[in-house]
């Protein structure tokens, strides 16, 4: 009723993470890096409606293009900069280049991404009104799913050919 | 309060629509056509949580990969065969041939798509949880937004080139 | 999370449908038939707040004046004709007459009802904004209830003679 | 955003109401008399989701079967006795007679009655998870709506002639 | 789905409580008494929305200061005079002198109080929004909670010494 | 409908704030500083349902305990240590000791507080699932209200005399 854990008994570990402390390595394909601080990770955020998470992001790294389908996400930069957007769904793109203590907000379910164009290494601290707020990052959820979303969906979707979808699948998977 | 229209006086016609009984052309790039009938065509439904809206596929035509940021969708097929999915936040294509008659469930917020692969026009009746989903399709999200989303971005999600990019970009324009 | 079905695994038939497909007899005393596509019949509806039904109609058959308890209604016209309406707080029947492909709303927990004045069978797809939205047939609920309604209630309710309340309560048994 | 008045200040009155202090005259049709405490009359209720009611049943006196689309309700007996009830959507009764002090539940949108079967008056206060329930009457709804529910609508519902439908229709008028 | 218990059978006596008929003793430091008829004591109450409780005032008997986080309370005065108040999110209080018959709201989350200064006993009906409310009795939770909040703490916040702290905590234990 | 600004026409800057950046002066009574970061200061999270803010403790700082009525929160130590704690309703103290890093949660309408025991300063991040969650400091709410919480509430509450009580608010006026 309170939100507590999901067990017979509980404690103050219930409702804490110390997860989000330190920067992960950003030495991958996309130069970042995320750490989520959910319900399965902070069973005492069960029905509280809350959730966070730190990305790290290395100079030239990305969190490419995603939603959040069930949550709102309201992002604080821990350091460095970065370039932020989301889309409206009137095709409007909203974006701006925000700092260290700055804020920004990417609404419930549009998609949107951060980028450091930066030459120093960035981190920013994201929460979520949901407990569980879920993520498809937009180029795996369309180019490395499994079963594969059809190249003739694909293909026709971006108005390219199969062999650029195999090429772009080949290089997510 | 009875989530009646947000005007004066009201009457049937504000709890009616027509607009979704005859097919629509679907001689465009996509093959496929979209009529709403949401809370800014049907204002009866202010505050009812509910939607409706009419698509037709030419043989060939798509829905390309989109989300409803705003509501879940279940989809009837009026007539015609249609192949349909979405993606899970945990990456897995759920897809099914179906056709007339046939309905099925496109999850709040998910990527998800249609595409008529038969060889006779079809049509599907969809129905949203919400007075007013919204809609992003993704390739134009992404590659047809105002301003545009940044090369940078979309060159480093989906691994292409800057020049891969703005062809997809300006094919879809 | 993602209102999947509550089961270990699941596959595209939880979030399909086939029984909507086809009409169905009609050849009873209201000269109608609903067939549900909610939750216990579609698994993969938990918690995604939708579910649908198809009702077919004979000419001159009735969905007599009924209520969803948990949902707002949003009907489609299949084919044929029908007289629709519900009736508000404030006592204000609001009714049209509605053809093929054409769109009604009956706001959440009014009473409401259809009948098919033509005479060719019509058949309609409705769709919900709930899983399970309910109903309560408003003469069954009142006349055929186990344990009956008091007589001493109907009879003062509709300002009819016991008698009168039990040939009704006969008929509808 | 604290739920308080819709208006530029406030004070305690705006959260206070004595109206359901005293009896209010029964000597009508039903033998009985609502007065309601919505957010109309306690404009403090705005956004805080409850409201009040005082029922006043005459020896005899019945609150006829009746849905609140919006809300719960849960009834306190002030003095008297009742017997109360309601239908589940399975069409089960379920009823109970209940004296001063106790209290009992009617879900959300589902029919429900109250019949002062006793001697004496009867008076209750009903609580609301809503702060306007909105309330449908059904004799009055079906028979006494403007304009008026067709009689081939309940003739067929109720199995009975439209010489009697006008009858009910002229007595509920 | 209707809120019913859970279980596999239910009957009239899930939605009825007998609990709140009686005065019950005030003879205690407070000079008042709550009996609760929340979800845990009348089950059909589950995921209704909606609970009661009665509380008995002695004269001088006193609600201490105390929030329910989970839902806006209704007051209805059974008899005598009770001293009401709340206080906002902009610290103004609130507050008025109620009698027999008057009804009084409480936004939800707020802290808010009630004293009979009057020479007679008085009793009150409350409903919540909620099936169960919750509560903190904002001395008890500050003073005499397990393990103790820090005199540290209750001093700085208070502006008091560290013995008045435990003097307050040695009485409310 | 986006949670976009109310206003005709929006930017960037509608998501955007920089204010909790710097730390903010904590030379005062409490040893404490909070800058909120909520719709009325960052309009485009309007409907949105997040907000945040930046607390700053010198070194013995304290955030009095207090109250959220509209939101959850969850707080990330930006720097520094602090002794964070909520009471549940059943008067149970949940605390720890937390820093740089470290995210502890506050359910929902619980009253809870920080403390800064270290020697350092410290600084947290905190975000709500409100877009304007309210606070109510308890110390202040019950003794700096205006108009005043009767001396006859507080005394009985705390178990203190009027001298106290009085003692109290004017230190905390």
């Amino acid at each position: 009723m309170n939100g507590f854990a999901c067990k017979a008994s509980f404690s103050a570990s219930d409702f804490f993470f110390a997860g989000l402390a330190t920067p992960q390595p950003t030495n991958n394909t996309l130069g970042s890096n995320v750490v989520l601080a959910n319900v399965m990770l902070v069973p005492g955020l069960n029905t509280l409606g809350v959730s966070m998470a730190r990305v790290d992001y290395a100079p030239g790294g990305i969190r490419p293009p995603h939603t959040h389908p069930r949550g709102t996400e309201i992002l604080f930069v821990l350091y460095g900069e970065l370039d932020v957007g989301f889309i409206t769904t009137a095709n409007v793109l909203v974006s701006k280049t925000i700092k260290q203590g700055d804020i920004f907000t990417f609404p419930k379910g549009l998609v949107h991404f951060q980028i450091n164009n930066g030459k120093e290494p960035a981190a920013a601290i994201v929460a979520f009104n949901s407990q569980n707020p879920g993520v498809q990052g937009i180029p795996a959820t369309l180019f490395a799913a499994t079963p594969p979303v059809p190249d003739s969906v694909l293909s026709k979707a971006f108005q390219i050919s199969c062999q650029e979808v195999d090429a772009i699948k080949s290089k997510l998977a």
